[in-house]
């Protein structure tokens, strides 16, 4: 492609420059995070993906932003824990990944990012299963369930406080583990910080990481895997 | 197996317990961590390994390391820029895994980081492939190898610094990439921090981050990735 | 001057002592910091600056101190986004600056910053433009705007997350590039600190960084440099 | 005791104030921390110590220390991996604790600090056991001594990298568990940050942390506990 | 056990794995950390412990949680200053712990921390003492009283600011001592940090510490040790 | 005295423990830090310093403090922008210090700190002086102020931001100089560490420093030296 | 140009990528940066540099690389102090900046990266003066210089410590400021933060900001801004 | 004074401006701060001061620098524990302030850093006495000594680790008190930011702070309130 032709597929709104290369560079169309934008942006931008594709993920979304994309996209669908709104396309898809994405929570707490996780993995595509609470301070819940972990295609895991179900789970399986920190805990946990430590220094080899109550970067490293 | 299974399998030295269930695990055996074991250690432990498999692989080698280990293993290749010593088995197999693992470095002074993923990638069955000092200062170094990127199987990428160099390659391809800040810097880059946390805030879905300076755990995770 | 004649020049109310030798020193009047001054105090301060220069400029401002100064200068305008209010002069003089200031941003989340540059260039007396929305996660989004970069003569680069921007466009272009790093993100972007980070360690030679969030003092320091 | 009996109990040298009180408050003498004094500081605070109780233990001792101490008390004994010179009474003790302080490892690299516990719970009429390089990459390797550390008076766990190994411990056993972090690791472990951190954060109820690498710190407060 | 045993004391719901395993591994059946959980399922988790146990503790329950539980169990018993909810069995039965918890506090602030160490230990079968407000500014407050210290079996150190009173304790008697450092503070504090870091690095032999406001893990660390 | 008089001096409250040994040991009476108390601890802590010496100092204190304090003591001086309320003896005697204590401050934004230091250099019987917003970017500003400077007997400054003012003011006076940081600013500010690192690194000789936003420390250790 | 054209404007040797673009997009050819290079390699680049425009900067030069470069280019200038070695061009041409880059330096431990910051700037083609030992405890020996700091066409301010210095100049005239923090301090300076941060929370506007220690950095950054 | 008076009291070396200016300001000369210095810059502003004075202090003296001094003044004494060397007047007259000034140390390794307190403050006119080794793990050290305390004119406390000692002296006395963290300690000390944090955080009004082993600071202080 010439300048040119990469200009044209770049939209610019006042506000933002819509990249329509990215499903041809990254594989699936820009995602809109919602955080720190007007519900008028956010809904702008979503009719721009709209058309383009015929669909569209917003996460980090508030109430205001959901209410928004739900009054103008009424097929949209909302994950309250997850805090997204996904329109399929119409119909949706059979997955193309190889395998399946599998979450795993360490606690209860922790669900929010793997809602965001699994809605995601869902929206590129991806066969979807979820483990929950299955935290180290009682090892059997996880030990119990090593078939399902060993049946997986890629596993992220989900864990606040001390960050060690990664490690764990690393030691269990072959298969890739992208490990996400939450910012669940108080005190020294330092909104995460202790788990996201943790889990850069995993003594098990090959776990990978993703920022602090990233669930969607852990999807949607997940999909590149999982489509590879 | 039973408890007792898994124990036989489990070889205890006075300074260590050889984890002999890891090839069945984790789909390749015990990797040596030289740093902090006396060259004594780390022969006898390379020697459990080499009776076991017939291959080892030793990184954070020191020159004593090294020393101790081609004296015993004279068939062990050192790479001095590396830090490692590998065994490889006689002779050695073709690579397993699907694709090509590409090591991808920002500067010159982040090739130890670089030669280290790609020697443990060799080891763990991988094909691997090179591509140096394409930070983004000038950014058409790295512009001008887009086909060379586009055609990896998983892309490993090295970068001091200011660690942008994993935003520019993830937002160039749609295959898996694993970024791994090193400590080259002074001053406010605190041994490779800045690195790490640009690398963990990434603006394109889907790079996932290692220890800083961990180019075997970044060769660990592409491997699982590419034989997944 | 005498230390009497500079004495005379410091104009001191109960809470405030209006400096009114900074247009003698540092090339234009104080600026009112409207955060932690109540809207009293800040219209106060406003009057005396009008009164002695005909204009004034205040940041930070919360709503009610734009209520306060709206009221009381029917002809301030207030930036919402920016959080400014600007009593320009009576005419608006021409600028004076050799060149033009443009302020670059790579995010949506990142405009109240860079409109807060944009206001406060003008009025320092600068001609001002603006690119929007061309972060490195689509690298082709800056790339083919590399004519408008080269033809500005100071650049504001506004960036967030991993902060990778201005190494971009300071290896494309041979003019001043001044780096502001935004509180856009979360987790490990501590408020801004990984982007104030990668900033601080550019691989591009010549890149300057002021403090998180401080598009005022970009804009003051393009404003030196235009005017120098 | 009056004001003046307690001073008569302190010993005041040059350098130093020795508190013969200690057994009667603390339950044991003073220990000699050698960091950061000469050896001939070190030797002369020994002597005080054996003069009035026929042992002294000294920590963190530099092969110069040791050399000082040997050469004064023959009978002294040096434990090189973990920086400890011992004078036990002659003849020594039994064991006066209620239980067995069980030390436990999960790298080889971590038995330094491992060692300096071991000595110190022994000074302190305690017996001790050790379980080494147990750590959670392998899970199997702790899980198949549960027995172990089932029968265990109070547990000692060692453990630097991601620190998640008393967790899993404190998860299998009813009774105390002290988690002391070590410096064992590299990059953001900044020095055995991630493992402290780690352990505070511990989803297990009643794990207490010591200082990194304070393995003496860990065996004194075991010995409270097995004396309590 | 077999796994399939192990597997039936895993309790399946949605949102939560309650694992009664627990009395039989860790001596007590689950808390209920209530932060990060709606007050629906905080009751759901109350439900099946107190099916299964007759008894159950929530902490760091907010006014909404208190009220759901309150209508589902009248005669559970909320502590307002310690934010727990407690169910005891009906009767009570008589402290099974060798001998007393004693909860100090340093200041009046530190109030809540020490509540819920206090609820905790009884919940967990331990006699319970308080001494409250006897920080070392005053430092005879504390002198005072060390008669008390010396008879308590272990004793709970609850300390804001610069946490200098476990060091204190420490050495005034013989029994294991817990530090709980508190976020009571401001400015250089960092939310108890300060008291944290001087905790760790008592100069008093055998201290061991808790998490920042962590009443309920010290007083589950007191009760494993007054119960081994 | 023996413990027995002085445990007469410690009035236990249930949630607090009243030294009156204060102004026989530090020089005056305890004062009220209202944080983390609710007002009516505060107002019974009041009631019985007022009963015994005539007098109190409340700092920290919330509109509802205030209240409730104003409420029974209507005699009692609330300084709103310092968040004081005193309750001068009666008559008030003559300052008993040596000199005069002068408040410094670098910015308006600063003054809340600065009158908590004034009200409480006055209640500790201090004559008190003020200068204000001084700081260092016009710097004649200050140095028109060298007289008043010199004349003082001992200078509190209050700075935020870069905190660079004391450092010029301890160059200039051979006073005994106090600084404190504010968390005046944004940003890399830090809340504060900003300039309680640049304070604590003066490169003037003799320059001490108290916690960050900490007015009453800073007028307490100036009383110590007013009257020393 | 062509992506072709490009390409070959960039030399690969086996370590380095050699970017003989920079001259065009940047302004000036690359500057080597020793650290992390072996002597060889820093030769090699050297002689790509010096045969594609007849002279070459390196900084950071340990002895090593100052011998193997002055044994290689017998007219390149070693800057001991600086660390730096410069082949000027022959004949070297005058310098083409606008104005005068005036290096100001707060005391003589921080002559090192003045130093650094000199001859980058002469070898980018600056007239440089320096003005030397100058820190704000003596605050007069700053302000007599005012009529120096005023005639500079840009100011570099280097300072450790406190960092105070650029906000004093910056206060004092009307061009551009770029403060440079060092590592000269000790304890809490932290290695160059606490002046890092002061210099980017300075209260005058338009002070810009380079990494720690980066003298070069600030060159270059006064270049661009001097050739603008 | 005009500005031509104060710049000839400004004698300008190639690399420093010593500042004559200094009694009549600070009320001391100039000291001479080793560390970053040559041996030769050293000796040569020692030159300057003693032909102007008769007397000058040198601290953070490497043995290089004690060996130059001693041997070009041979009447200057050397403290090596305090790395000082100080050349008194000659003859040297009494003390000029109005109390003593005494120095108390938590432990032995905390001599260095008073030691380089106890010789600034003889050095500045001050009586000074020395209590050494008496920190809090046994608080009778430090009660047993309430006399000593109440006598002095001035406190500097000097303590590691936790840094508790402060605030038990600061309670038992009226005087001023000033806390010097030092660097004594392993791990979670972080080079004495936790000692450093805990005085900053004293629950004793009044105590003031200095930087970590900034013994001469903290007598710079004492001096300035001494003499005051």
């Amino acid at each position: 492609m010439t300048h040119d032709d990469v200009g044209r597929l770049i939209e610019r709104l006042a506000f933002a420059s819509i990249d329509h290369l990215r499903p041809h560079t990254q594989g699936h169309a820009e995602v809109i995070f919602c955080s720190g934008k007007t519900p008028g942006q956010v809904t702008a931008i979503a009719e721009r993906l709209a058309a383009a594709g015929g669909e569209f993920l917003a996460t980090r979304a508030e109430p205001a932003h959901v209410e928004a994309l739900r009054a103008r996209f009424s097929r949209a669908e909302a994950n309250e824990l997850g805090r997204t709104v996904y329109l399929p396309p119409d119909p949706e898809p059979a997955p193309t990944g190889r395998g399946t994405v599998l979450v795993v929570t360490a606690g209860t707490s922790d669900l929010p990012v793997a809602e965001e996780a699994a809605v995601t993995a869902r929206a590129l595509r991806n066969r979807v299963e979820r483990l929950t609470d299955v935290g180290v301070a009682g090892i059997h819940r996880i030990l119990t369930q090593t078939d399902v972990l060993r049946s997986a295609g890629v596993i992220i895991v989900v864990a606040g406080m001390e960050g060690a179900l990664p490690s764990v789970v690393g030691g269990l399986v072959k298969v890739p583990v992208i490990a996400v920190p939450t910012s669940v805990g108080y005190g020294a946990s330092f909104g995460g910080v202790a788990a996201l430590l943790a889990m850069l220094n995993s003594c098990v080899a090959g776990v990978t990481v993703v920022n602090i109550d990233n669930g969607f970067g852990a999807a949607a490293a997940a999909s590149r895997i999982n489509h590879s």
